[in-house]
């Protein structure tokens, strides 16, 4: 990745690295590797490790490197036909597990990091979603609802302040298949500011260029100043990579 | 509920029975008792029974007889802590399995009533879901890629039309905690005529009073015609529940 990279500075702005989470000591060195010494701009892990959450004390030092190198970690969706939508089947049927799972474990992976508090701990750390979220946007009220701070610790988070002022931390892509409405609601939840350029290529059609156009054209279609598509487009990713411009 | 709706006709247009669906038998039993005899306008089911998907044979005389009825399927999510998130956990933390889990239930509900083809074989059919589809809307144009009809039987539904558009069949309310984002997506997806007045009182504080007004404002701000937002506070209701105006 960092060699294309390289050798392509017209067509790639930066790389990132993708780490294997099932063994956090090698993940920590291949981060320091990745970005002291290929010059990639970031790291990207899963939604969860082995089916373990994101939020286990294993995983602190991670978020703590990333913190420090003040680069972000993007998270990506991952879950197979073996998770079973219903405790009375073996798995999940009709792509269900692809199309509203992958978005779920996007949602909940968001809410194991406020919850539990590592967005509390960490302020400055970097989480970049795929999917605008996941859904989070459009479930925001009521999520302020159901995730208050009501003192109850076996079941409630324990932060200061109201969890879903830290949902709104996370930066979000808008890799949304094209939807303008979808990312009206992103914008609404957390401003442009966190709203990143993404369009899940090489998925969709013509090996991704068609995911490309439709995601343009929704951005194009989304009714905000012109300044803040061009947050969207280029200057929130020159930012959060700390790119030269 | 049917003596409470007889004797507050100024209070309650119509009511509808809940089933218990362990028993479909008792449960048709049921429909016919409470629209014949007592004057309810609809039923109630949950997004899984038992933890049974909504799509099995042993449900289709439910559908037949409220497509026959022509009066809606009412569709509430239904999951509780037992439900993990991950598959290394016994239970869900946080309140994750209601704040997202119960959007996710309805999803699933939807996307399988839709693979399996009881939309196409009951096309007159209407089914109400919360929480206006639980995301749906958001997730539109990613569904529509992911469900495609692509010919592998073990995987994919056998349609004769996209899945999406029978995702749109569904008629969807407006409890979304005053979010008019979120409902301006549920509009864009599936527009006035298929969104329902509703709050989810009594949850919310002061007895559901604010989730009433903060839904009413809601709607209020949406961006579209004041006879679109009739229909969504009283005339769509008044079609789908054949109410006398």
């Amino acid at each position: 990745m960092a060699e294309i990279v390289a050798k392509h500075p017209d067509r790639f702005a930066a790389g990132v690295a993708t780490l294997a989470m099932n063994n956090i000591d090698s993940a920590l060195r291949e981060t320091d590797r990745a970005i002291n010494d290929l010059g990639l701009k970031g790291v990207l892990v899963y939604t969860n490790v082995n089916g373990k959450p994101l939020d286990l004390p294993e995983f602190m030092p991670l978020y703590e490197k990333m913190a420090n190198y003040d680069l972000p970690i993007w998270i990506h969706p991952r879950r197979d036909e073996t998770v079973a939508d219903y405790i009375t089947e073996s798995k999940s049927k009709y792509r269900i597990h692809g199309a509203l799972g992958w978005p779920y474990e996007t949602q909940v992976a968001m809410a194991r990091l406020v919850c539990s508090g590592v967005l509390e701990k960490y302020p400055g750390l970097k989480f970049i979603t795929h999917h605008c979220g996941g859904g989070v946007p459009f479930l925001a009220e009521r999520i302020r609802g159901w995730t208050r701070v009501r003192g109850d610790a076996e079941r409630d988070a324990d932060l200061s302040k109201e969890p879903i002022e830290y949902f709104r931390m996370f930066y979000n892509d808008t890799a949304v298949n094209g939807s303008t409405p979808a990312l009206m609601c992103g914008y609404a939840f957390s401003k442009a500011e966190h709203i990143l350029f993404g369009t899940d290529m090489p998925f969709g059609g013509e090996q991704g260029e068609q995911f490309v156009r439709e995601t343009v054209r929704a951005i194009d279609e989304m009714a905000i100043p012109d300044s803040e598509k061009k947050m969207i487009f280029e200057d929130n990713a020159r930012r959060l990579l700390r790119l030269s411009s």
